[in-house]
């Protein structure tokens, strides 16, 4: 068997029965009932259960009794219905079974520490083990939405006329404002981690008038919250041509309808469906509608605050049937020096946030595109407009009418999955306590040298 | 017309003839003939030509002698069919023009300094200007092919079954091995950005078996030459469960080829296509090829020089017709420590790289997957093991055999198109001299205040 064998996948053996195959995998579990071994043998398709029973093999036997979760092996055996009884409705293959015949192990496995499937995982201990506890099979259902989300995004924006673009994250200022910024040594000089791609798709829209790009974006707030990261990815869209900034808010709502779909789709979550168009309200009026509800009085105030947010979907979710709403026309000294004002209301922004499960789930607007009125704005947030060279030389020359959104896929994630902590929806989180190992492990163990 | 009307592109407006309709893109040329002026208007679908007329329009045409090249505009007017003798067959939209009635100017740009179209501009021109020169229709080009192969590679991985990760692009430490490093300021700490997803995508072998992912990767090589970016995006695939190494260029070649296939679809630039299978030879094979072809005599040097590379795609083209070649076998001195050696010829690894006009597009290979194995390497390479806990935990778990490998998009969007440098090939390219601006630029300007 070992070397050039044909693999089947478990996944396609309900197909198969009568035959002889080969699967390969990981044991899920062993399970020893007498003078039988049970395996679950896990790939990348299904679980497949494989019987082991030393009658129709003592070699197989003699290797099955080793075997422990995560070793990866290689079983060859006969596809067989499984006993009336017997046969488990919530498996792709819970009907059939494999007769071991012969097995190989690929490679072993050290006895785990703990159960990587118990719900009961402390974070630290998730994240301390991470190379081991991805292997849940929580971990890879997070995951394989996460894929379903990317890729939901991309062929909406793909069938919408956008181009995917690819822009750097290594920048030569820290100057788009908001959240603070990493240091590089580059060649000897100071360059900075992009907090967004934020200027460069703007650029881009006077090249392809619709651009879109799943980016690395770093923010560097001191900040162990449960919704922070260090590092994450963005996903961007920015489009040139507009008629009206609500064209912005229609294209995200084509998109979030989409990856809700999408993901419903994967048979792995479930999640609310967008059926019909989300509420719009200006912040002002989402402040006149959490008073109303509970009493809370936040009008006049510049932001919503968690609370607030809370109330306006289950406001949505009153309405719609899906915990969505658009809140807009935030105040020009909340939002980045790009961003529009609202000619009939100069003090407020044509911009919007979309909340969504109790969170913001993309937040977008329309910019300025004139290039007095950009240079202005620069200088009145009080940078230099020298640091936005190639930024402004695009606005120079022609820039349409044009705005965007951006969303962030870790946060997306965890809203759809409702995960307590934003770290379990980024395989190898970085935060200020953590690159893979925690520092404070580290240094402890550099103590104790 | 200003606000709400609705966009036609000009894409359609062949199949929209007596139609009256608004076009909305950048003037792209202006001809005056006369008492016409003829303007081509570019969108994101096409090029259409607009005829203003005085007598058709007076307003339009007041409007039409105030246009300048990448002025953004709206132009509402009558598809018309040329007349016989003005078609222009090697234009979507060459059998039409669109009749002006209205014109309404969106945005203004300053006179622009060249002929961005010009095929003379200097590299140090094309990239001050950056924002300016990606508008020309070479750009747009360039990085329609891009979008492609990238879209590409995705297609053909998601349906062999790879699933799409995101991972971190900031690592504690530096020590893969091979090129300089960034160090980043991380929250007081040391940090550097990743040379690669390597490490990464081999753990995730465990969870998925078959993985891909499109990342950024920094070198930080003080180079100036046309074939290096200090940022340049990564395309890694990785996959367990092989039978063979044989296995990894069986699917590296299923990639190339679709890639050089959808790449040909689009229809903007020539590319040969792989219609026989791709030789695969031995580094010590290959050096014989050139010895016996030029009579240089590198036999038993452990790498290729650049033009034994050529003299090998020379080769395979002319006993294929495609220009591709895998060299395989390189010796272990020359590999990363996680290269699997043959243990037929252990002085050598398990190892490829796909030669492809006269550069290498892809490196791959077969990993070690043993942990102990691993281990070993690591500290001979004089590596400290604890650099690689979360690595090495993937391999203590049963990690089965695999192997995978990576290409450069940059460099295979040059080498299909020609481009004299890899640059031209990044949207906003990182070197050791520019990060948008030119340094010396930049210090010339400081001297001078």
């Amino acid at each position: 068997m070992a070397g050039h064998t044909q693999r089947t996948l478990s996944g396609e053996t309900p197909k198969l029965i009568g035959e002889e195959i080969v699967v390969k995998g990981w044991v899920h579990t062993r399970r020893d009932h007498g003078k039988l071994i049970f395996l679950d043998v896990i790939d990348r398709s299904a679980v497949i259960q494989a019987v082991v029973n030393p009658k129709n093999s003592e070699a197989a036997y003699k290797t099955a009794v080793k075997l422990k979760p995560q070793y990866a092996v290689e079983v060859k055996g006969v596809v067989k219905k499984r006993p009336e009884g017997t046969i488990n409705k919530d498996e792709k293959t819970g009907e059939v079974e494999l007769e071991a015949k012969e097995i190989n192990i690929l490679a072993k496995a050290e006895s785990l520490p703990f159960d990587i499937e118990s719900e009961n995982l402390e974070l630290p201990t998730l994240l301390d083990n991470r190379s081991l506890t991805l292997r849940s099979l929580k971990a890879e259902t997070i995951f394989k939405v996460q894929e379903a989300i990317v890729k939901s995004f991309r062929n909406t924006l793909s069938k919408e006329g956008f181009t995917e673009i690819f822009v750097p994250t290594i920048v030569k200022s820290a100057t788009e404002g908001g959240a603070e910024v990493f240091k590089i040594d580059y060649y000897g000089r100071d360059a900075y981690l992009a907090q967004s791609p934020q200027l460069y798709k703007q650029i881009m829209v006077g090249v392809f008038e619709r651009v879109f790009t799943i980016a690395h974006a770093y923010r560097a707030e001191p900040s162990t919250t449960t919704r922070h990261l260090s590092e994450y990815i963005s996903m961007d869209a920015e489009m040139g041509f507009i008629n009206s900034w609500e064209d912005l808010m229609d294209m995200a709502e084509i998109v979030i309808s989409n990856i809700l779909a999408d993901v419903g789709k994967l048979g792995l979550v479930d999640v609310p469906q967008i059926k019909t168009k989300i509420p719009r309200v200006k912040l002002s009026e989402a402040q006149e509608i959490v008073f109303k509800k509970t009493g809370t009085d936040h009008r006049g105030q510049p932001d919503l605050d968690p609370a607030d947010e809370k109330e306006l979907c289950n406001f949505a979710k009153e309405e719609t049937d899906a915990p969505f709403i658009f809140v807009t026309h935030y105040p020009v000294a909340k939002r980045p020096f790009y961003t529009m004002p609202d000619i009939d209301d100069p003090k407020n922004t044509l911009s919007f946030d979309l909340l969504g499960f109790n969170e913001e789930w993309v937040t977008g607007g329309q910019r300025i595109n004139d290039y007095q009125m950009l240079l202005e704005r620069i200088k009145k947030k009080g940078n230099n407009p020298e640091d936005f060279d190639i930024y402004l030389q695009a606005f120079r020359y022609g820039m349409p009418p044009e705005g965007g959104f951006a969303m962030g896929v870790e946060r997306i994630t965890r809203n759809i999955l409702g995960l307590s902590n934003i770290r379990e929806a980024s395989l190898f989180p970085r935060d200020m306590e953590r690159i893979d190992e925690r520092f404070s492990k580290k240094t402890k163990e550099e103590n104790s040298k």
